[in-house]
């Protein structure tokens, strides 16, 4: 197959993940409900700030995993069946988002329910994280990279095994503090939008 | 017309075909609702396995269409009129999805109206398998398909014929039991994942 | 401006219109509800035909003109920022359509309301296949065609003067029967799925 | 990196953006319901005449977001992972459109909720219209823009200036009337439709 046709494959590839990503971090506003307002509408929307944390939490961590598969593909330069399926694999949880969001936004009030929509939200992060690296482990062994960035590839590697990490230190937190746990998962999103944080391998 | 028109008209149709599986296989977390909770949200979420079930399935039975379709566009060079018209008619039951996974999710614990349900969801993709077929033999006749890859080309018309006859099956054995039915369409999607299982004329 | 840049410009609208065409068309199965079922869950399913029918001259009727505007800009090489602009208000009858599809599904079997309802139904129709000749003689006249189409141009602009002609007839029999009158939308997009039928200025 | 590699980069950007664009735009429609409708269904669709004044302007001005957006990146040539995110902070407000556009269909006809529905409306327009600024700011400072377009950039840097402006001061107004300042807001979108208003470093 000509080098051609291989960039062909990876284009398509990334325009179906670039739609799924899209779709899932603008579906996200559908939870969001317009209040039947009554006598102080202001009041109305400021008590669904649940609503809205969740939004902003959650389209910033889809972003930083657009950002992050955006950058792996910067140095793939091929593709395999396999790894097309496995981005599907990836692309589950992601697409998954809106539920776990809306559960949080729905019950992060809830004293009863809040820890567990938690761990639910959680969960998915950490399963989307490890899904990361199987994609990376699998195009890096496979030899799917740019030859150029094989050095930066060990970097690479090690660099996105903190996701995981990262996420289920955030998840167990909610045993202890729900809200806490949430805060960890905003700060986790704006750590990796300071430059530098996403690793590049062509960096 | 030149070969860099004839590629520009296959990008577009690829870019819509992705973006109505992107789309489709985002939408089913529609389908999924937030339960009010109450004093167990956890097995109020646990009592949706139906839902969660139906969203990996046709996660998955999407996954696996879109990843054909990636492979069949290999080795497809060309366009006419009449195959966009067909990959609109293709697209149609692929958008349709997510009703009958709605359908069997709020059905499929209900004795009287599982069977319905799992043979509507079985009958769809017995369409979308047929549909698929329908492309690949008008772009191997009307020549749209790359002339190196004719050798494959045969290979490639023999399994796809498999599709319509596996979800055929799967189909009719919901009459017996649609939870049999359901673990069929489950493992054919997992089935095609595997390695080498997409008929490609590339490989 | 360099050739190449005027062919991203092009390949950007193209990539945003084919998202809208995309997203509409895929929204049409989100007006489809899940019976609640009870008894005969299959015969619940029939009752609600009016959905499924509406589904798919909707789905046929959008994919009709994604197919048009795709032959379009196969002889289009440049655009302008007013282009640009006639293109989103081309949109955005296309993206409401979902809006008239559903009013279509729940009031057909309404003696009241069916003749309404597509009236609505039609007049949207008869203004996206206006707007699609304005889009056509801006690009026309502005020379935003490719060179060599100029002779098939104007072949182009009289095909492109049905569309508005034959679903203004569609509509205006609605008056009379609204059946009819939706048998008359399939019908024409069956018409112009039908080989040779959409004006081409390649062809 | 390669001038092609940077090429890539731009081009995913560019179709996450515009996928998110076009999703936000197309689910505009999801807000609009179908009336009972009962007697008289024409009626009952007349009465609904603020979700499809609020479709329209939204629709406009998305659209022209879309086209500022297009129109700044024809000059663009390289971008970093904190130009992606930048991106995907500008897409926060711009993905969010739908709430606002349904809160204030819902309640401009709430003479107790009107004033507050427009006030959320306009600052939502004037985040985004600043965020716009800081795209362009960043890339025009760390050198992303294209060289050749040097001197029109300053052009372009004091254009974009108007729009946090503008929408600021239809904002204002919400205060002493909420249908002057909807009315200013298409206004607004119809004004930087006409040819030679979005500011065009290439032009």
């Amino acid at each position: 197959m000509s080098s051609t046709e291989a960039a062909k494959e990876t284009g398509r590839l990334e325009t179906f993940a670039d739609g799924v990503f899209a779709i899932a971090i603008t579906l996200l506003v559908l939870e969001i409900h317009v209040p039947e307002g009554g006598e102080d509408l202001g009041a109305a929307i400021l008590a669904q700030w649940p609503s809205f944390a969740a939004y902003v939490i959650s389209f910033l961590t889809i972003g930083v995993m657009w950002v992050s598969h955006h950058q792996m593909f910067t140095i793939i330069r091929r593709t395999t069946p396999t790894f097309l399926f496995l981005n599907v694999l990836f692309l589950l949880p992601v697409a998954f988002v809106p539920f776990p969001t809306a559960l949080v936004a729905q019950h992060i009030l809830d004293p009863e329910g809040r820890t567990t929509a938690v761990l639910i939200y959680g969960a998915v992060s950490v399963v989307i994280a490890l899904m990361f690296n199987v994609l990376w482990a699998y195009a890096y062994r496979r030899g799917l990279v740019a030859g150029s960035a094989g050095e930066g590839g060990l970097r690479v590697s090690l660099g996105f095994l903190t996701g995981p990490l990262a996420y289920l230190a955030g998840t167990m937190i909610a045993l202890i503090n729900p809200f806490i746990s949430m805060a960890i998962f905003f700060g986790l999103a704006i750590y990796w939008m300071l430059p530098g944080r996403i690793p590049s391998g062509s960096g």
